[in-house]
Formats: C-alpha cells, sequence, structure tokens
C-alpha cells in the first residue's frame, strides 16, 4: 500500500536491533485518515473470504481494526493483555511474548465475544516474530472459529513471523513489507 | 445520545459496587458503526471550540478519538498506560489511579506529539472518579496547550469526577450520563 510505504519512508525511524518507530502516525500519534484507507485496504483484500469478525489486540491493533470493521460491516474484538477484575467470565488466554518489550502478556478473548463457526479476520499494525498473530489464531482456534485471513499493516519479511504464518497456512496479507531496515534504512520487499 | 443510552439499557450489566459493564459494545467486543456516530456527536458537541489535536488514553479510548479525530480532521495521540522501551524521548507522565483495577497506572504522552499552543479535545469512554481525565488534563496544560473541552462516553454522574471536573472550570460532555445504579438498575440523569 503505497500510502503507507510513504508515510514509513517519510516518517519512520529504524533503531538498533531491527525496531522500526510508527510513533508518529500508527502507535501514539495516529493519523486517522490513514487508519480509514488501511482499513478500506484490508476490506478489500479479504473482501470474498466473508469475513463475520475482526479480532485485534490492545492497543495499537484498535485503530485499523476499527476501520476495517466499519467497512465489512462486523463487530471487532480486543484481545486484552491483561486480564481486568470486571473480566470474570469464561476466557480464552493464550501466553504471547514480545520481543521488543521483552516480556510475555497473557492475551485474553471472553468466550462469549468468540462465538464458534465464524470466520474471524486477525488484525494488527506489526508482524516480527509472529507471536501475537498466532496467539490469536490459537484462541480463533480453540473457539470453533476459522482464521480466514491475518492482516497485517506492516511486516518485517526478514524475521521468522511471515514464515511461521505461510508454513501454518494462514492468507497473510501486510499492508507495507520490509525487507531489511539494515544501516538504518528502510527498504520494501519488491512485488 | 440516545442511541448509546438505549444501547446501555439493552446490553450493560451492572455490578456490585456501582461498576457498568458494556464490554459488548464498547470496550472489549466494539460496535464500529456506534463508535462512529459517537464519533460525529463529539465533534458536533466540540465543533465550534477550534479543536486541533484529540488526547486519549489506551485502550478503550481509541476507538471514540479515532472516529472523532476523523471527522474534525485532526490527529489524536493516545496516552500509554505504561511506557514501553520504544518510549525513550522526553515524555510528560502523570500518575493516574483507577479504583476499578485498583492500581495506579503511570500515563505517558511523548512531548513531541503535544505541541505547544494548541487546543486540545480530550476524550475517554468512562468518568468515574475523574482521575484518567484530570491526569490527562494536567499533561495538556504542562504542555502548554488550553483543555478546549472533556468528551466523555459514559459518566457516572453519582461519582465525583463529574463535579470536580465541572469545578475545574472545564467545558465537560457525556453522551451518556448516568444518575444511579442502585438495585442493579441504570438510570438516566434527567435532561
Amino acid at each position: 500500500m503505497e500510502l503507507l510505504e510513504n508515510r514509513i519512508k517519510e516518517e519512520g525511524l529504524v533503531l538498533p536491533g531491527g525496531v522500526l518507530k510508527v510513533d508518529s502516525f500508527l502507535n501514539h500519534q495516529v493519523d486517522a485518515k490513514l487508519m480509514m484507507e488501511m482499513g478500506k485496504e484490508f476490506a478489500r483484500l479479504f473482501a470474498d473470504k466473508g469475513i463475520q469478525r475482526i479480532l485485534t489486540i490492545e492497543a495499537s491493533g484498535i485503530s485499523m481494526a476499527l476501520t476495517t470493521a466499519l467497512v465489512l460491516n462486523v463487530p471487532f474484538v480486543f484481545a486484552r493483555k491483561k486480564a481486568s477484575v470486571l473480566m470474570s467470565e469464561p476466557a480464552y488466554v493464550e501466553d504471547v511474548y514480545s520481543f521488543t518489550k521483552q516480556e510475555t502478556a497473557h492475551i485474553t478473548v471472553l468466550k462469549k465475544f468468540l462465538p464458534a463457526g465464524e470466520k474471524v479476520l486477525i488484525i494488527d499494525d506489526f508482524l516480527a516474530n509472529g507471536e501475537a498473530a498466532l496467539g490469536m489464531a490459537r484462541i480463533v482456534e480453540k473457539a470453533g472459529s476459522t482464521v480466514a485471513g491475518i492482516g497485517i499493516a506492516i511486516e518485517k519479511a526478514f524475521q521468522k513471523g511471515h514464515s511461521r504464518l505461510i508454513e501454518a497456512g494462514y492468507h497473510l496479507e501486510a499492508l507495507a513489507s520490509i525487507a531489511s531496515l539494515e544501516d538504518g534504512k528502510v527498504t520494501f520487499t519488491k512485488k
């Protein structure tokens, strides 16, 4: 998606250790119009999948899950990284390790918000090692539903998440695919 | 806002201790169309305030801040409840105590995303004791900007947040105002 790639080129900051910061438009300050365009693009890419529900994870996935849900006219659910005292009902919980934050989150979705037999689209802002996407996929499958697709805003194709998801048989679409962050420079995957 | 009040009547669950659960449409499973209508309503209520930026707090404020930002055509920023290793730049940090979660969050906004001299709209999903809204207001004022308004989806008018914000001189608008949750029943404030 050219709009997103251009924004990454203009404003993305490459930090040591293969980290890309996009906090000026995606995960701290947020460009709502860009999120709407990304939602339209996710909706277009998965238009023929019969999506009935979207699952994402707080907090940075919410903006793009919301706009995708708006276009596809389906509900979305965001997994909590930490169960609240209000979540006393039966829940699906999966451990997800974040290499960036170096900690394990217990992502939690109440069972009543993931009915069985649905086609679910998983949305997230970043794909690096695939931990979050695979954790959400396990939750969808435990619920007796099908992962109809995984939509990622920015994938770091040089890390193992991309191949892990493809090898597991998932339909993966990334709006921007980064081949390398070497020497502090963003190089996109050739199409 | 009748649409939101009706939804609370139909799906809201009252728990002991004056807690209202709206996790079927607002803060776990989310109704994107309702969020868009709420964004339009916030934009209408603050239309003459010259809003230049929206500040909210992760995670439940994001959906409604996004739709409001879309309608007002301004950027929004969501405060982090926990500083990430990626947030190594100068930041505003305020302690915010949550009575529901019984813990203090250090809400954090990078200084570069709150320029001085702007008119900022604060948006949040709930107003109970006013801790989060007042913490965000302190951040806006530390940044040298003005709190042009505080927009809340659901206020519990029987708790002290409402009067604390009014007494501090802020322009407060709540889309649904709850007078009482006594006997497990939702009673809205009379208009």
